[in-house]
């Protein structure tokens, strides 16, 4: 089946054709006209594609389609989902980035199991869940917000309202704003990570206290789906000194028997996770779609 | 399709045959020799019965059906389903009890949902879940266990080896405990709640105190799950002094969107929820049971 995938982000929308392999990846920035990015990308992608699977930013109605991503201002209730059918012809799916991302680490990521947990800590943080070889959706399709997990009673006001939500403490925003407060100049992660890299103090300090609030977080929905695998990527994740406190911390707050063999590790698939998830849609829907 | 119906905790043991409706329930004390109160228990139930359902305290290995439950000394890696099996000479299967109560909720609960999880708060904390109208799993059998989700990171040790864990505060023993350090003489669950019904200020502190916690846990399970509906049975349950507290730490903790119409109620079903629900295992395998 020949399938058009498409990754909706703040920054950029990358798109590829599946058939049996993901093609050649082409990306534009996603910029103050997204829908016109999103066709300019698209049109020259079209000829022969039986159908189109989309991941993008939530929130989202679920599986309407209907889009309000929190980094695409321009877009708010917009029919993501039916504009891409009228236009091109075809059947359209979409589901969140994150649960796109997760579907594509279980279907081509080689762990070598049916219960696993993807994660990405960016911007935000976002994840999504495959139980007994079955994405989840919950009855919204928001499962796998793992981001508003509590894992500190009290702590710092998240956007969602509530106070020591994982995303609070965790996306890159929130570690640099918590450095930027103890003296630290970098402004973005990027600089920030290379502070740590260069052995900054605190800097270094703030890696890790996002560090043990992951490892919170992955071990309440851990314990809570009894998961084996726990895969995580995102631009945080790859910053090395978030690691060390993050497996300490699992190991102090998931001490359950059935957790032993747990295994957290960095994503196995890179950035063309979220766009063979968004295939997958398509390709393998008795796993992976159960919307309408 | 007759079932024999079986839910086996520590201190006691209730059968009951499901025949299109749960029949008569038996029960006798667990003792100190379970398999010879089951069998005496199930003896005279077996005419005609096709198949048995059994919900059990954990830890147990699944779908083996190796049995250890805390709160039952003499059976520890008892194979309780093969040796049902090898006397009844019908097809058994079995499940942890809170599993088995949250199948019966979903089932014959009345909820209209699809997206449930069942919890039972008493000597520990339990639980088991339904997501897109079918039981989870999770790779051996344990998902569902939100007693050992963390809600105080750092907090109280729970059996298990972590700190802070829902079950380290909101189970009946643990809750009598911090009473008892305030000065109160109560040595029971049931003798605390007569003093919190009295206006006792450390009993209903007490309460207030585990009610907090699992107004957490269970934010945190439906904000991962997207779930609609948490039941909540089992004598700590029934303290009504638990419940404000509850509501408003799940109003704190959970505030994204998706979970504005969240209902969080008392069980439907009562006592016979774990009996209808190891039926189910049999009369509607297609959503409650994958194993073997």
């Amino acid at each position: 089946m020949k399938v058009l995938a498409v990754d909706i982000g703040g920054t950029k929308i990358a798109a590829a054709v599946w058939d049996g392999a993901l093609g050649e990846v082409h990306r534009t920035p996603t910029g103050s006209d997204p829908w016109g990015s999103v066709t300019t990308l698209l049109d020259p992608l079209k000829d022969g594609i039986e159908a189109i699977g989309v991941g993008c930013g939530g929130p989202m109605s679920w599986p309407a389609g209907e889009v309000s991503p929190l980094n695409i201002p321009a877009w708010r209730g917009f029919p993501l989902r039916s504009e891409l059918a009228a236009r091109y012809g075809v059947p359209v799916r979409l589901h969140n980035d994150a649960v796109c991302m997760t579907i594509g680490e279980h279907w081509q990521g080689g762990w070598g199991t049916e219960d696993l947990m993807g994660m990405v800590v960016s911007t935000g943080v976002g994840g999504g869940l495959v139980s007994g070889g079955r994405v989840l959706n919950g009855a919204g399709g928001n499962a796998g917000h793992v981001g508003h997990v509590v894992v500190e009673a009290g702590g710092p006001l998240c956007p969602c309202g509530a106070r020591g939500c994982l995303e609070a403490i965790a996306r890159g925003p929130a570690i640099v704003a918590w450095a930027a407060k103890r003296g630290c100049s970098a402004t973005t992660g990027v600089e920030l990570a290379a502070l740590a890299s260069q052995g900054n103090a605190v800097a270094l300090q703030a890696f890790a206290r996002a560090g043990r609030a992951i490892g919170i977080g992955v071990g309440n929905a851990a314990v809570l789906l009894d998961l084996e695998v726990v895969a995580i990527g995102g631009g945080i994740s790859q910053v090395p000194s978030l690691w060390p406190t993050l497996r300490l911390s699992l190991r102090a707050h998931a001490q359950i028997d059935y957790l032993k063999d747990l295994r957290v590790e960095p994503a196995a698939l890179g950035q063309e996770a979220g766009l063979i998830g968004a295939a997958a849609l398509f390709v393998d829907p008795d796993r992976y779609w159960t919307g309408d």
